[in-house]
């Protein structure tokens, strides 16, 4: 994972030490960051918006898997994976604290690489990293991310507010985090196997990415507002698509038609599946981590989304008595189930 | 610690069953609060105000020994820990999330008790829980907590005011903590060599709960704003007094002068420090974790503050180049080090 030769060891600079090395090269360039780290608390001005707050947990083994994942990586992914929770309230992300618990197996170069990839995050999506907490860990690398955002009152989309006969949308494309993940899963067995193969992700790029080095969907949020949408409900993919529909038609208490044929799967993600003896579509509705944006907006929205590329209309709201289905291709009609990412099935 | 037996295991219930039951019970009361659990980020709304953001990490055997610390107790403490930090800013603390991971040993019933206790805490602070993570853990118990609150613009004490011919002042008593944690650990010891025998903490309850169900001082944030006082710098004492006023000194670039004989230090911790062959001063100074507020006032509060039984006045703030002194009992002038609880040097 990283040599340690001529590292320098974590309790030479002790926790003090170790903030102020860490955070010398943190800027604020967000209005609302009125103070950041050196505080008991970091300050802000919303002014006249609401403030979003979402936090995350990311645990050693159960999040994520060092013998695949780089450190850098891992703290760009620890930062987006929060940015996509104040996305989803189709509000904009401002500020970021970042809380890093590690054994004394990793030295400090460690650290700077994970806080690297979380600051590369930072700086490419525009948000101020304010705070956070630096400890030791008598176990494996734990990572906690808070991310702050604000919304105009009027424009936060709750998960409750999907309506009857609204289209359902979602960004980008499905799954493909999912089957990254199962190559990247390959690739360890066989390395441990015989650690002299090299992994071969040749042409792979593309889902190896999706996985470890998702883009929270910014772009979605800033074009919606564009094309003058106002998303009634949003919620981000983090635990596939058929958990995430089923979390706005509970929430909203409607139901929903799905159309296989709709769902927008990459020819990667599509073919790779496959080599895997797997569904694509399954991968889709039940793989996570994709952190695109699902959404529904009004009918009457339809001819404002039709050409974009980067959105698909997959289905449309009904009312809750009609349950929450899916069309496949073949023209069947499946009740939709939630088998999304478990963490505690993890463990079984 | 507990009986796994009759108790219900984490894997039956699932993330979300799990969020959905703990989360049942939580009540919004703040005005701010638009939107708490529930979407992907919780909604606040501070008009005027500035908004204060605050983030701790704890983990099994660095913060906590679960040996002697019962789950009820730590869900409190991670609270009220992280509350204290949204008070040292002089501002008024609103909202917490709580983020828990824990392994498969522990039963459903063993997160409700944190969160039974992180819930009282909320309750008396009058704070309203907003959200979180709650996630498997392949190794121990992981909680990280964000609190949130507000203040107004110029109500706010940033460490960096602290001025020259400042009054140096703390609330409460300094030390318990730190002693309570010697009492806990011996127990603890003795404990281990022999499990027959029960522990003794008799008449030491303030030491201990000092250790265990720290208390953050909103009274004190209250007392000033009635005293008509507004501090220059303030924190709160989570490292040892030593630590924390240089904090202050260095952030606010002056010097120091405190007077050994006015730190306030209970008689039981004082008692207590010496049957350890402690030197209760030390304890005041390196101990950490007691959680009360340290700040500088104006001469002129002077006579505001002279009366208050929970203020004591133990030094003033003085030009940089005179350096950080502590005037010992009998006269000496000694310099203060910051000797501070180290969460990097626990493991060496």
């Amino acid at each position: 994972m990283f040599d340690n030769k001529d590292k320098t060891n974590l309790n030479e600079l002790g926790e003090f030490g170790l903030i102020e090395y860490l955070t010398k090269q943190v800027e604020l360039t967000q209005k609302s960051s009125v103070k950041g780290i050196g505080d008991d608390a970091a300050v802000l001005d919303f002014s006249n918006y609401k403030t979003l707050i979402s936090t995350d947990l990311l645990l050693e083994n159960v999040h994520f898997d060092l013998r695949y994942v780089p450190l850098k990586h891992l703290g760009y992914k620890a930062i987006q994976v929060n940015l996509s929770d104040i996305y989803a309230m189709n509000g904009m992300a401002s500020q970021v604290t970042i809380s890093i618990g590690l054994s004394s197996k990793f030295p400090l170069e460690a650290v700077e690489e994970i806080y690297e990839g979380a600051l590369i995050a930072c700086k490419k999506y525009g948000v101020d990293l304010i705070g956070g907490d630096t400890s030791a860990s008598t176990q494996g690398l734990v990572i906690s991310v808070t991310s702050i955002g604000y919304a105009e009152t009027d424009k936060i989309a709750y998960r409750s507010a999907a309506k009857e006969g609204d289209l359902i949308c979602v960004s980008g494309d499905l799954g493909g985090a999912y089957v990254g993940l199962q190559l990247l899963e390959r690739e360890k067995q066989i390395f441990l196997e015989n650690p002299n193969i090299q992994p071969d992700l040749e042409g792979k790029d593309y889902i190896v990415e999706r996985q470890l080095k998702p883009e929270a969907r910014k772009d979605i949020v800033e074009l919606l507002a564009a094309l003058e949408i106002q998303p009634h409900a949003m919620i981000d993919v983090s635990d596939g698509l058929a958990s995430e529909i089923l979390h706005i038609c509970k929430a909203s208490n409607v139901g929903c038609k799905l159309y296989e044929e709709k769902i927008p799967i990459d020819p990667m993600t599509y073919e790779t599946a496959r080599e895997f003896g797997l569904d694509p579509t399954v991968c889709a509705l039940s793989g996570g981590e994709d952190y695109e944006l699902l959404f529904t907006i009004p009918q009457d929205d339809y001819d404002k989304v039709k050409g974009q590329l980067d959105i698909s209309v997959i289905g449309h709201i009904t009312e809750a008595s009609a349950g929450y289905q899916m069309i496949s291709k073949s023209g069947n009609v499946h009740d939709i189930k939630a088998q999304g990412w478990n963490a505690f099935k993890s463990e079984e």
